[in-house]
């Protein structure tokens, strides 16, 4: 009989950046008690990495002392070979000696050497030893990996394929596994991804392939797409070779995590699914699904470009206005710039000097017929955006700005505007959200040379309630605001209702008449 | 080339009683316009059923004539062929010629030479007939069916194996195909169902080994746990075999259907898995995974006993009071009986021949220390909240009613009651809803003759928004307050805030004082 390990803690944290409250950490390692699961791997051990990672990223003794005492199951943490060397393995896993049975090590196959390397070390301090092995599909092209993999015997407990892009078919799981037998005589181990939905009859070919150890993760939680689902995996073990599954204990466990799903939304869709079928990177496509920052459709063809090797970034003319200009008049996307855009176009109209910023093309053709300057920031699909809006581009007679070159979501510009689109040179005051509208509009301003900015159509999210999603773009709207504060003695002003606290507060009504 | 059809429309109906918004559908069908998808399987035609069914249940010419129009492909609807028969054609298809290109009958086995009739009619009218034979997994088992499959040689032109469970595996694919190919030169097509995400790789092998079409939806939709994806299987074909897909359009139109996803929220669960793979029907799973009447547990559980065939109906003694009573306070599970609970107590003590009807145990703790008699509802899994609520069950002292015998979920008695439970003997007033809380609360109500009755916890939902479910609920309880009061002199009055219109308002704080 192979064996199971449940991974949904350690890789379902990429969706919560390994933070879960405990009650539910409680429940799943009770129902997992009663389930014929044999490992639970509970997190990755680490060096201190800077940035904000949570509880299980680290997996601090008391936590793994807590679990041990509640678990009957073998307990297991992994370790990010890249991160990690011979040299911090006392530090990393000392602690946890006695608590941990098993320790995994991610591997890129062309460090597959300096793995073995480490490896060593941590089978020498006394556990079990997995090695997951990332890239699987790509393996065949590694010639000095292959030559390798005559040396995990003895060094390595499981040695596992692991489908990093979710895109293999049951004969390249046979075929693969032909290649590591011919090599070497290490138990097997596979971890699907489900961008397919192939993890289950992938794993069940696996096992008939001679695996003998099998993840899997409740709800099928984990990194992209996720994985081979351990509700699926013992149901069908259950009815297809009778192992005994306490489906009320299951159910428990499933239930448990209904909450978690309805808040991260994790599971297959067409990005996942054309990331998975053509073997492109899947961190990428669960930044720009999970931020929701871009559209389904400008993901599908940032996608579509990368599979047909399509260069879909052109260098543009760097923007740079011949004069500064007073004031500047930044529209967003939010329904106040639409409520109250007579009054929005009086006060343009009473101003002298000032140049509107369109954050997002959505309010713009209310805007269409004024005289005043006006800049388009076309980020990721706004192109696409702006052309819904323009129903003729014929007679635009605006300015579209990009963010720098290279664009990761490429660039996309209506052929009517083409002459008239620059790129910003950089952006400069923030690190984060670069190609965000917000950040894209503010540095545009910024270049602009304005002494005045003033912001319309930023409400914030007045109806409640409001989605993770619309609480995520909220903050980073505020943390761009904070951070161009910083580096700027011009004030942003709102002047329709807004619940940025770090905006200035006034009114376009008082303006006009002021 | 085989063929794909698409029946997202027809199969999506289970959700959404087969009314979609038209813009929806005429996105839909502008999207399909630019896809590599052959038929589209836009409803049902039917002769009148007794219940209302929507738009495309019925496909009515209009619609037709207006998608005839609009769409670039072959169109296609689907007969019951339990409801028609060769007489009903020309009132159900007459209307339809030059409209429709192909007509589908959904066939039961077990009346493959009845749908054979009906079948020769439909292709005389000048159709292309497709049949759905249903039930594939058990083909086997029926010699006549086998016997008649050389029958549907010149009458069909698609013969469609139907994973009715979900349960079917790539090598029972293989088998079935073998067994159809022995009979009959028809082409053969699958529709796969994704209780165990087995529809892509089934299909896949189907098409590997003859089969030249196969049924996709979008997002998978359509009854129970769904179908084969359409963007799944277009992905695959576009990487696997360099089929041409127009991603935007794909996206379009997956992006359409995102709304009515949250709004439904099909797809597989730990349900669906169970009765996939051990072919339990799924009708019975979709009425209880989406109406929520009954816990997830309690689900398996049924489930879990349909599969082993325990005997989990048991008949109960019937319940006969031996006096009727004065006067009944049915508590509900809404917060106000919690909130109101000392005030409640107050009251009931001030009455002289009053009893408690529990129609949820939710708030029943509070209720635990009066002398006066009380009866619990015990509905689906009630028995299991039933024994939350009462950590010690030694000295319970009240008597458990349930629905009439046989109970479609089983009957679930803790076992320290069980001396003091049985069952009604029949719901009298209604035919809709005969299992839920409230059906059960005011047929005991009435069983114990009384003469009137309370209702505290019966808040309606105060808090907006409300759920599809939460809305469902409400209008359940609505419909039985309404059928109770046309059978029943006596009167329903709430003594607690609600927002059910149709009870009676008054204040347990005046009945107190009054």
């Amino acid at each position: 009989m192979f064996k199971i390990l449940d991974c949904t803690i350690r890789d379902g944290g990429y969706y919560t950046n390994w933070d879960f409250d405990k009650p539910l950490v409680d429940q799943y390692i009770q129902s997992m008690n009663q389930l014929p699961v044999d490992y639970l791997e509970i997190g990755y051990r680490s060096i201190a990495i800077k940035d904000y990672l949570g509880k299980y990223f680290y997996s601090p003794v008391y936590e793994l002392e807590d679990l041990r005492k509640k678990s009957g199951k073998k307990l297991v943490i992994i370790l990010n070979e890249k991160d990690i060397r011979v040299e911090h393995l006392n530090e990393v896993l000392g602690p946890v000696r006695g608590l941990i049975d098993m320790v995994r090590i991610a591997i890129d196959p062309e460090h597959l050497g300096r793995a073995l390397i480490l490896a060593e070390g941590v089978k020498k301090m006394g556990f079990e030893v997995g090695f997951n092995v990332m890239y699987m599909s790509k393996w065949k092209q590694y010639g000095d990996f292959i030559k390798e993999l005559k040396n995990v015997d003895g060094i390595a407990d499981y040695f596992y394929m692991v489908d990093s892009y979710g895109g293999v078919y049951p004969n390249d799981v046979i075929e693969t596994i032909g290649l590591v037998k011919a090599e070497t005589s290490v138990k097997i181990g596979f971890h699907g991804h489900n961008n397919l939905e192939m993890a289950l009859i992938n794993s069940l070919t696996a096992i008939e392939h001679g695996a003998e150890i099998i993840d899997a993760t409740v709800w099928g939680m984990g990194r992209g797409a996720g994985n081979l689902k351990t509700e699926l995996f013992l149901t069908v073990l259950n009815s297809k070779f009778g192992l005994p599954v306490n489906f009320n204990a299951l159910g428990n466990v499933v239930n448990a995590f209904d909450a978690v799903l309805e808040k991260y939304g994790w599971g297959t869709n067409l990005p996942y699914m054309i990331s998975g079928s053509n073997s492109l990177p899947q961190k990428d496509v669960m930044d720009w699904v999970t931020t929701r920052f871009y559209s389904f459709n400008s993901i599908i063809q940032a996608l579509q470009n990368q599979k047909e090797k399509v260069k879909d970034n052109e260098t543009l003319p760097v923007f740079t206005p011949e004069k500064s200009v007073k004031e500047v008049l930044i529209i967003g996307g939010g329904k106040n710039a639409s409520e109250h855009a007579a009054g929005i176009k009086e006060f343009i109209k009473s101003r002298d000097n000032i140049t509107i910023i369109h954050s997002s093309s959505k309010n713009a053709y209310h805007y269409k017929d004024l005289d005043t300057e006006q800049v388009f920031c076309l980020v990721g699909s706004e192109g696409h955006r702006m052309e819904q809006v323009f129903t003729d581009l014929g007679d635009f007679n605006g300015i579209c700005v990009l963010p720098p070159f290279p664009r990761k979501m490429g660039t996309y510009v209506p052929s009517n505007v083409h002459d008239k689109t620059f790129e910003l040179e950089a952006i400069t005051f923030t690190d984060k959200f670069k190609d965000s509208h917000t950040a894209l509009a503010l540095q545009t301003a910024s270049v602009l040379g304005a002494e005045k900015i003033y912001l319309v159509g930023y409400d914030g999210y007045q109806d409640f309630p409001i989605t993770q999603k619309e609480r995520d773009l909220t903050e980073e709207n505020e943390l761009l605001f904070d951070l161009f504060g910083k580096q700027s003695k011009e004030k942003l002003v709102a002047l329709t209702p807004s619940r940025y606290k770090n905006l200035l507060a006034d009114s376009i009504y008082s303006m006009i008449y002021g």
